[in-house]
């Protein structure tokens, strides 16, 4: 199972690619893609819609994983979170790309082992979890990888309850 | 000119175009495309995404117009409407086509003469200005021709002092 975990944003938009097998967590790849904050607003989407699709294409992913937002606490950047995110749902469904949806919550548990973690904890547990030689930051690239984390992780414990079960 | 308005919206998305001949405003199509609200927010923003695309493949507009939202007052729909107006904005930067800008102090202004104008009388004026037989209904259908509407007459006005002054 391979997981793009995509942390939207029109400035900076981050992405962080982890790969599961055998229960291993092995990072792909990440980054953040950015937009130039001079330019026209249609040429900023326009711009971060090239590079989501191409960075569809280039990793191909089997899932992308993006945060569920459903009451936005800071109104002055929904908007453009929103745009952002608009863009990444699509550039996923275009491609047949299937997307899951998770709560910041959900996340913060699934990485740090609590809903409540700060910023510092996700990224300290995201280097832990990936082997990583240093922190990955800033926060939207470990918020990232902690997207993709969460879903692989879900994935294993939801199999090994089917096995258990079956 | 040829205008197409667009109020951004996941539920409902509404659209007005309007052409200015010779000083004259015509309407030339509104509606509005919706999302079921019961699929999932990938699905939906897909579908909407397809019909936005088909949409302006269809009218083919000189400019498109969008509002200018700086702080989103109501946070639990700012990330749906983010959503909704990142598509449109890049459906029309793909096929080429500008986008204009104008806050809905500036729309109110320029279609009903003041810039504290209720909806009502966005929608009231907006059926004389076209001469439309009945009021454009819902308020986004309304809203999208106002869009179109200030665009086309500040271009009339920005016209008009050019020539003035030449």
């Amino acid at each position: 199972m391979f997981a793009l975990g995509i942390d939207p944003g029109l400035s900076r938009c981050g992405y962080g690619a982890v790969r599961s097998e055998g229960g291993q967590l092995q990072v792909v790849a990440y980054g953040h893609l950015t937009t130039p904050t001079d330019r026209p607003l249609s040429e900023r989407l326009s711009g971060l819609w090239t590079d989501l699709c191409e960075l569809l294409a280039e990793l191909s992913p089997d899932v992308m994983v993006v945060e569920r937002v459903l009451f936005q606490v800071n109104a002055r950047t929904a908007m453009s979170v929103g745009q952002a995110s608009g863009l990444a749902l699509v550039a996923a469904a275009r491609i047949g790309c299937p997307v899951a949806e998770y709560s910041p919550n959900e996340v913060k548990l699934a990485v740090a082992g609590y809903g409540a973690a700060s910023k510092q904890q996700v990224q300290s547990m995201v280097q832990v979890l990936l082997d990583l030689d240093e922190q990955p930051r800033p926060a939207d690239r470990a918020d990232a990888l902690a997207l993709a984390i969460c879903h692989l992780t879900g994935c294993g414990l939801r199999s090994a309850v089917a096995e258990a079960r079956s």
